[in-house]
């Protein structure tokens, strides 16, 4: 196998943000030359595809300010700083939804982006549901709203581009697979 | 409906590099409050799912510096200035796997992570592939090895993490369901 990995030689940081931070990377290539490499660090996410007892999928609709327009998402949010995804999972859940679960079982994880982020996004599903008696207070900086469809309704959305992001085009898929909604 | 926007006050313009930019909006919530924003410009993206005539998927071998480690990946790249999706994924299919086709079908498009970047990523597949008898010079500081795997030798690949990200993950998903592998 070639060699084809690449040597940092100078690491510049650029910004220390609240999600993200920003560093620019001098490297050697395999071969000899140098270049730049932007890398947006980022502390890992987790996103739930939690399925009510009537069969309908649980989404948060919520403006997304990178692309000034409002999307229908799984429920999902970034790792606290030393959070187990599964603990992170159960917490946006109940935060964003005001359900909670005993049961959570992985479906897959990703990189969304590797050419330039580090962000790995890890996706739960469950289909035990239960309503929270108190909700829990997410983050006071997010504005959503929960909006429950079938999975033919969420296919349509996926037509319509109103559900347009990774890991919610991924669990749509994914449902659709498993053959059982 | 309730008004879940958000309204921008000031940009600051932190960075611009060669692949992305970087940009700190100041925005007033729904209830009046103020936040600011963290957000990655990206120019898009394209992938190409390609299919050889004994049906097996051509990925790239890639090291993914952000990571600091190597992936196996459907061909991808990012939008040059003013370049229409389907170009894009012509060009990319050709620097990177000396294929060409004449054929290719729009799959998907989704945006990897809107809580930061507002990177969209189209999503294209093609069975009938072509040897370009001259091969097409891509990135000079991109080194990447041509892999070409059945659905099934893909799968394992994605249960071992070395395909790891969301539009391949995705591809691999989209083959399964399709079911014609």
């Amino acid at each position: 196998m070639k060699n084809i990995e690449e040597k940092t030689i100078h690491t510049e940081k650029i910004y220390e943000g609240k999600i993200i931070d920003l560093q620019v990377d001098d490297v050697v290539l395999p071969d000899g030359e140098k270049a730049k490499r932007e890398i947006v660090k980022h502390p890992g996410a987790v996103a739930i595809i939690p399925i009510t007892k009537d069969k309908k999928i649980v989404f948060v609709k919520q403006y997304r300010k990178p692309l000034e327009k409002t999307l229908v998402e799984i429920p999902a949010g970034k790792l606290d700083d030393n959070e187990q995804p599964l603990a992170a999972a159960i917490r946006e859940l109940e935060e964003e939804t005001g359900y909670t679960t005993k049961e959570l079982n992985f479906v897959t994880s990703f990189y969304t982006s590797p050419g330039f982020a580090d962000e790995l996004i890890y996706i739960y599903i469950t289909d035990t549901l239960e309503k929270l008696e108190t909700p829990v207070q997410g983050d006071d900086d997010e504005f959503i709203e929960i909006i429950e469809l079938t999975l033919d309704e969420a296919k349509q959305y996926v037509e319509e581009e109103k559900i347009h992001d990774a890991k919610t085009n991924y669990a749509i898929l994914y449902l659709h697979a498993l053959g059982r909604m």
